[in-house]
């Protein structure tokens, strides 16, 4: 973590008349395990530091990859868990110290972001800050550009925009976007309310309506509106990130988080932000022109590998594998020989210290067995 | 292997006027990989060096264990390949250099057992041999006794005695033993004839006649009376054989080996015996009354371990395993915690360089995978 709060460079481009793009900065929130796809992911090596696409390069790394050609090389900050550190500035040599916050332990996606925020508003208080979740695929960059760029001029117009995904099937897994009329940016539209994981007779209606899309998580806003609205909602959380923001880089930083993190409230943005944000009509909706995945669980990466191909055999990892009429998805990081005879839709997940064998259709299943480990001592493989 | 060719303590008990079973020797062809058991079974580690039954012992000292009893720890000769010589003697301590019959290469049963034949008579002209396969499964050791002390009796009349399993099932997998009239001793019955491994239709109509037993390849002679029989069904293979047991423990062993081993036919004794001496109306059958089990694929494995019930996963080795819902067998040797989720009827057979998944429907076809692996280059792992 850097002595010195902001650097010479970095004021440099504190320049409150520059164009939208100019003041846009990408914040990554790293977090979260993907319990779904134990054992490859683990506490230890979150889903977004590997390779589930087979590109050569992990989630995080195609993450930042795409953010580039519109933030700069130099205006993406990660925020990540402490014990990752390593991992990620590994995966991300061109990562600046400065770009790069580390949480203490996971306090859910609004103490991330609006410390982002929090920390990038000092730098620059015109900042557009876009958060991107670091391990979803999202496929054409050019659409992902165009889609990016529309958003940071929807928000430099005073709203908190999401990029919305047209739901290609009723699914009852995600949060939906319900939009109504036309601002005057563009594709964007207003977003009357966010709506929960719906059943899926209600998911069904959704997707009959034509106004609905799917909330990928992703918001690009005013770094300040986002603050502003935060104080509204979650008065206290919004002053301790605040003062989390003020200590970070200083002597005091230490001190400050160790005080202050543990006592953060866990909640979600979509919760302190945005939803109250919608109710004030400051939010708005891009539709999205991108593929996205969220590749939640080992059948959603076999689909994306197999291209929905039926009797295909995804494999992930450097691995020999001998199949005799069998298809799913093998992942392995063992280097071992793998043979699989007559299997339908197999899951096949081989690492040095746990082995998981399942189907498609109990994909799901995967986190309560993880649970389970929890609670019976086997923390170790966790 | 031995200098001096027949030991003084071997000498003192060839007495020609003992009672049956004091003539009695066991001999243990230990051969064969078991490929339908890969990667657990391999030409390194073949089927009878492993526990299949979880009783903490292999099926070769399970096999040796069992026969204790009838001829007496130190007369018990193991027949095997030269590359199983540590490992047959690490698993029986007890064997004498003298009962350890190292086999330069695979020549199939003949090989073995006339070998065994031919060194046994020449110890002991009166010699009655009973050869028992390294890697079958048998419960009931009473009855056991029972039987072989009966077919040792029988064999003393003059026959070579079969010891026939009565089917549960109308098998494909074995040959047949069609037996004919009730002999005067005990429950023995003349041998009409061995039949082949036969269609579904005709293994049928056999278990239905009440004529019919499985062959299970235990064979208990005198030992002269077998090579005579050889000796008219394939000449040239019995005196290679004299040859070889001439050689044994002598000086000259290792160059008539070399140049013997080599040239020798390889044939079940089957044809080279039985068959022959069934048409001259010299072999005679008594009815297993203990539980047999060829255990020859996992299917075999998972049915012998979970006695029949359903829905039950059986696991060998010492493994940590999470199963939710699934049955089968798993097999595992690395130590790892292995996961099961909603699985029917599955394999897994987990090792340090090769893992294996497949169901019990396509148990068998692991024999067809590994004759790929051959010819793919991946005889590393075979």
């Amino acid at each position: 973590m850097p002595k010195t709060p902001i650097s010479a460079r970095l004021c440099k481009v504190m320049n409150t008349n520059r164009a939208p793009l100019e003041r846009f900065y990408s914040v990554i929130p790293a977090g979260g395990i993907g319990s779904r796809l134990w054992p490859l992911s683990r506490a230890s090596a979150p889903k977004f530091l590997h390779d589930l696409t087979g590109s050569g390069q992990t989630l995080l790394q195609d993450t930042v990859d795409r953010l580039k050609p519109i933030a700069g090389e130099n205006r993406i900050l990660i925020v990540t868990g402490a014990a990752h550190k390593t991992a990620v500035q590994d995966q991300c040599p061109e990562l600046s110290s400065e770009n790069l916050v580390l949480e203490p332990s996971p306090k859910d996606s609004t103490a991330a972001i609006a410390l982002a925020a929090a920390i990038l508003v000092r730098r620059e208080p015109n900042v557009i800050i876009g958060s991107f979740a670091a391990d979803h695929v999202i496929g054409g960059q050019e659409a992902f550009i165009k889609n990016v760029t529309e958003a940071v001029e929807v928000a430099a117009t005073g709203k908190i925009v999401t990029i919305g995904i047209e739901p290609t099937e009723p699914s009852v897994g995600f949060g939906y976007i319900k939009s109504g009329e036309k601002l005057g940016v563009g594709h964007a539209r207003e977003v009357d309310k966010f709506v929960e994981k719906p059943s899926i007779e209600r998911a069904r209606k959704y997707v009959e309506s034509g106004k609905y899309l799917w909330n990928a998580g992703m918001f690009i806003a005013p770094a300040k509106l986002l603050l502003e609205v935060l104080a509204k909602s979650e008065p206290e959380l919004h002053d301790q990130v605040q003062k989390l923001a003020e200590s970070w880089g200083t002597e005091n930083q230490h001190s400050v988080f160790d005080s202050i993190w543990p006592t953060l409230k866990k909640i979600a943005i979509d919760y302190s932000v945005a939803e109250p944000a919608a109710e004030q009509g400051l939010v708005a909706v891009v539709p999205a022109k991108f593929s996205w995945h969220d590749v939640g669980d080992f059948a959603a990466i076999a689909e994306l590998q197999g291209g929905g191909q039926r009797n295909h055999l995804a494999v992930l990892g450097n691995v020999t594998v001998l199949s005799d009429k069998s298809n799913g998805i093998l992942v392995s990081e063992t280097g071992r020989l793998v043979a699989l005879i007559g299997l339908e839709d197999v899951i096949v997940v081989d690492t040095p210290d746990a082995l998981l064998v399942t189907t498609k259709e109990h994909a799901q299943r995967v986190k309560n067995l993880v649970d389970s480990l929890k609670t019976t001592g086997h923390s170790d493989v966790l």
